[in-house]
């Protein structure tokens, strides 16, 4: 048993088998094969190394034909060391001994070798560790394409372990196995953490180097309440998180009574209660789960790992979809937040060093104005099937705002023009999650229909913190009281000028925050879908005096950690047996 | 003639030769040999060719004695290339009849064929290009040795052209010869631009890829105020620019007489005016200037370019050294302010995606304590030689700002133990250069002594920008009417508790925003010794009821841009010379 420490970002507990990726998101277990396998796997291995073999072959000979032989050597090299009599011997051995996968055990013996290099005086004998590395990529690809389990075919339910996990990695998984992930890297607010709350299963993250200690199919228990996770747990720590996983059922059960009520506190305010989605298909998890609409329609999916602009349809088709599905509810769609460096149809811009403070998100849609024309254009088409609101994220000036606003009025003029029916008086809001936009709400308020406080990157300008680098994970939080000021002066904001204003980040989705946004004005909150009962049942709970109460003491406190201390007890107090 | 547009960071023009630096730092001069030094440089050539060879052999023979044969095979393939009889003769050729220095030839020939490489397809095809930009290294590193030009042996005045120049290429840099700067990526508040306005030379820079069209040699001008540069100018323009650089001389003359006056407005508001410096030996230039103290002494440059921690003896004699030279004067002293990645000395955390938000300045010395409390020890002991204050940088938290100061408490209970002199009553002020340190200011005063605002990086946080980001670089301005709401908010919170107030970031220099600093309740400034006569000029000439009624103006404006006309109109009211 071994037990490690990382960051809690999604709450829950789960126990299962570890499925481990590895840097470049293969899948490598070390898995034991059993004795009557060795002879196939070797077989397998060797047809690896032969078509591994003849396609360096054929890069050689190109390259011969076109820069001569002397440019073809380096590929000779390659094929030399990918042909070492030794190295084979040595894999084989893996194999054959200790029944390592051909996978484990090619990556093993290379790297051993990659080692030396990179242990030899100098930085180009170290970057011949490079050459190293590409022969293990090339063998493995050739190892995997024959067997290759991708990650969408999972079909047992799995824990994803893994260095760090991408957008497009989690895209491809499954989310009906995926029963919680770990990664190496990452903090609060990285990628894994949205993710992994959007689908409602336990993560951790920032648990440092881990992954050699772990192998494919062992059992792995990650507590997402506390951060931990524990590889090979005993008997008795299995037993006892097994009762907490019944637990949690149970109390998983009780919430979903709340699904037909309102969220209405004791003495009568009526909260809204929206779910964020970035998939279509998640609309149904917010229809069950109670939602009063959809206060946040990422659209990202669109973009993320094409080669090419979706088109109007494309975009189109997504959003009346979601439309038509929630009928009378309204559906806030958010334009493009991405940056350049996903976005593939896009050329890249100059290598970004800080891409949170760069050309992305309402940025980089004003600087390419055919790409977001077509999204307007399709948001415009669809409002005719629903309640459809539009939403800019990362407004950070007025003079963006307006810029946005007049493309929205050319798509308008064009739509008119050519005789496609749309809503003339969709409702068009702003994100406000840049400090300047805190800062200047009193003006916003004359431009923008409605407002929704996105947490995760506010916390991360007002502290100058990225929420994804562990390093400086104990300054991101929502917590904060600079952060909590911000919240207050925006909502008073909005309101004073009759303006709606709703949440749409992390923040509102975790129960200890919501009786001090409650107190603190907010009456309209977007969460991830399997949130929306919990939410519920504390708003359900508590009176407005009492949250008023409670933000009142919290505005007086200095640091997040007296806060957060704070506000579990005063949860706790009214629900012992929510996980804070 | 070619103009170029890029962006105008340091005011001022300059005329004179170009010197290139390539990506690497090398210098690689495109210059044209004359006729009778080409035997001389073929010469050169081969050796160079020779002795980079033998580094190869060596480097084969150790991998084969450690590895065997298969993996030394990769060297050998590098062998090969840099044996390639095309090469060599593609290589001398272009020095023979195009009289191509023996470095750029090389660098051409190889370059020519890494693109090759590039085209063909698939990864692994590109990837080889590495091997061949290995090799181009490797020749160059061997033939700029034997004639190595020293960034800092450059003996006469010369605008250095560069990709981009990182802190350890400018900390090479004589000043004395630099005349000015353009770099073909940054922005505003990039490092080139801070230097460059620190050593009051014109700079461009985001200008994008030009550094291939020009040659080290050529005739350039840089434009500073227009933010554009000119290749090999004509007859005519050369004579207009010469000109300009007159005026700017006997303006500069004229400043020069004020360096006696108190910095004191028309109605009799007294300004503090002090410098900013980096390297001890800049006092002389503050005193020079008139400045009354040195409002921001960074201490960076003490652990930059080392492999080891600087000792405390090493901060000590910088510090007590400036403390010395000042006298009476003020002298505030800034810790730390770097990212890990700048200190070798330090391991290196977990790549960070956002530098700018990571593990840097304050949160980095709190996590390398011994490293803080040695250049804690220093200042105080420095302390008794003049008058010194401290301040600590991008404070977020209350928590930080404690922090900081219990390890200032026990370096001086250590030294009180030790009985080593140092000044009790020391002041301890704080940056305000995070949204949430302007928020927290109430609490702030509290428990820091005074405050100095750092508007590069508030501009930055507040507005989500990359200071040194040429893609976003529109929205990065000290214009931003929420970064001026800031600027007052701070200013007006300070003196509400009574406690010091100035600016040390680049807007403060800047005489455009001269007046309106001063309508905003600001009496301190803290600008680069350069700008002193000019902000002091400034001063002299305008009341406070102006400055306020041009402040209550800018304050009802939506933009940067109306901002900013309208703030250079007023001044050129003022100063119709003063170029804004």
């Amino acid at each position: 048993m071994e037990r490690l420490q990382g960051i809690a970002v999604s709450p829950g507990v789960a126990i299962g088998e570890a499925l481990v990726l590895d840097n470049e998101g293969f899948r490598i277990p070390r898995r034991f094969l059993p004795r009557d396998a060795v002879e196939e796997e070797l077989d397998r291995l060797h047809k690896a190394l032969e078509s591994a073999t003849s396609e360096v072959e054929r890069n050689r000979d190109r390259v011969a034909a076109e820069l001569g032989d002397e440019y073809a050597a380096i590929f000779s090299a390659h094929l030399q060391m990918m042909r070492d009599k030794r190295l084979h011997e040595e894999v084989e051995e893996l194999i054959r001994t200790r029944h390592y996968s051909p996978e484990y055990a090619v990556s093993r013996s290379l790297r051993k070798y990659a080692k030396i290099f990179e242990s030899l005086d100098g930085e180009y004998m170290a970057e011949r560790a490079n050459d190293i590395f590409d022969i293990e990529k090339r063998i493995l690809r050739n190892l995997l394409g024959m067997r290759r389990e991708e990650l969408s075919q999972v079909t047992s339910p799995v824990l994803v372990l893994a260095r760090n996990l991408t957008p497009s990695e989690t895209a491809n998984l499954n989310p009906q196995f995926v029963m919680g992930m770990v990664t190496e890297v990452g903090g609060p607010g990285s990628h894994t953490a949205i993710v992994a709350e959007g689908l409602g299963i336990p993560a951790v993250v920032g648990v440092g180097l881990f992954l050699t200690d772990v192998s494919g199919g062992d059992t792995v228990i990650i507590d997402g309440d506390q951060g931990q996770i524990i590889l090979n747990p005993d008997e008795e720590t299995l037993a006892r998180y097994r009762h907490e996983v019944e637990e949690q059922r149970s109390l998983a059960a009780k919430l979903e009574t709340l699904r037909e009520l309102p969220a209405i506190t004791t003495d009568g305010q009526v909260v809204q209660l929206l779910g964020n989605i970035e998939f279509p298909h998640e609309v149904t998890q917010c229809l069950e789960r109670g939602a009063d609409g959809i206060g946040l329609y990422r659209t990202e999916f669109l973009y993320l790992g094409r080669e090419d602009d979706p088109s109007e349809d494309t975009h189109y088709e997504a959003y009346s979809g979601v439309a038509k599905a929630m009928g009378d509810k309204p559906v806030v769609v958010r334009t493009l937040d991405l940056g350049a460096d996903k976005m593939r149809m896009l050329p890249n811009p100059e290598d970004e060093r800080n891409p949170f403070l760069g050309l992305r998100s309402i940025r980089l849609a004003l600087r390419n104005r055919d790409l977001f024309r077509t999204q307007l254009r399709a948001i415009l088409r669809a409002s005719v099937h629903g309640n459809i609101r539009l939403m800019f994220p990362l407004i950070s000036t007025m003079l963006e705002f307006r810029q946005a606003k007049m493309v929205l009025a050319d798509a308008m003029e064009d739509l008119e023009e050519a005789g496609v029916p749309f809503d003339r008086d969709i409702k068009v809001g702003m994100m406000v999650e840049v400090p300047s936009a805190v800062v200047m709400m009193d003006r916003f308020v004359e431009v923008a229909d409605f407002f929704s406080i996105g947490t995760n990157d506010l916390v991360q300008y007002c502290l100058a913190v990225d929420r994804s680098n562990k390093d400086v994970a104990n300054l991101y939080t929502a917590a904060d009281p600079a952060v909590l000021r911000l919240i207050r002066d925006t909502v008073n904001a909005a309101k004073a000028a009759d303006r709606p204003v709703s949440m749409c980040g992390q923040m509102c989705g975790n129960p200890m925050y919501t009786m001090l946004l409650l107190g603190l004005g907010l009456r309209s909150m977007s969460v991830t879908p399997a949130a929306v009962p919990e939410i519920k049942r504390v708003c359900r709970s508590v009176s407005i005096a009492q949250c008023e109460a409670i933000a009142q003491h919290v505005m007086t406190l200095e640091n997040a950690r007296d806060i957060k201390t704070y506000l579990r007890d005063e949860l706790s107090g009214v629900f012992p047996e929510l996980p804070v």
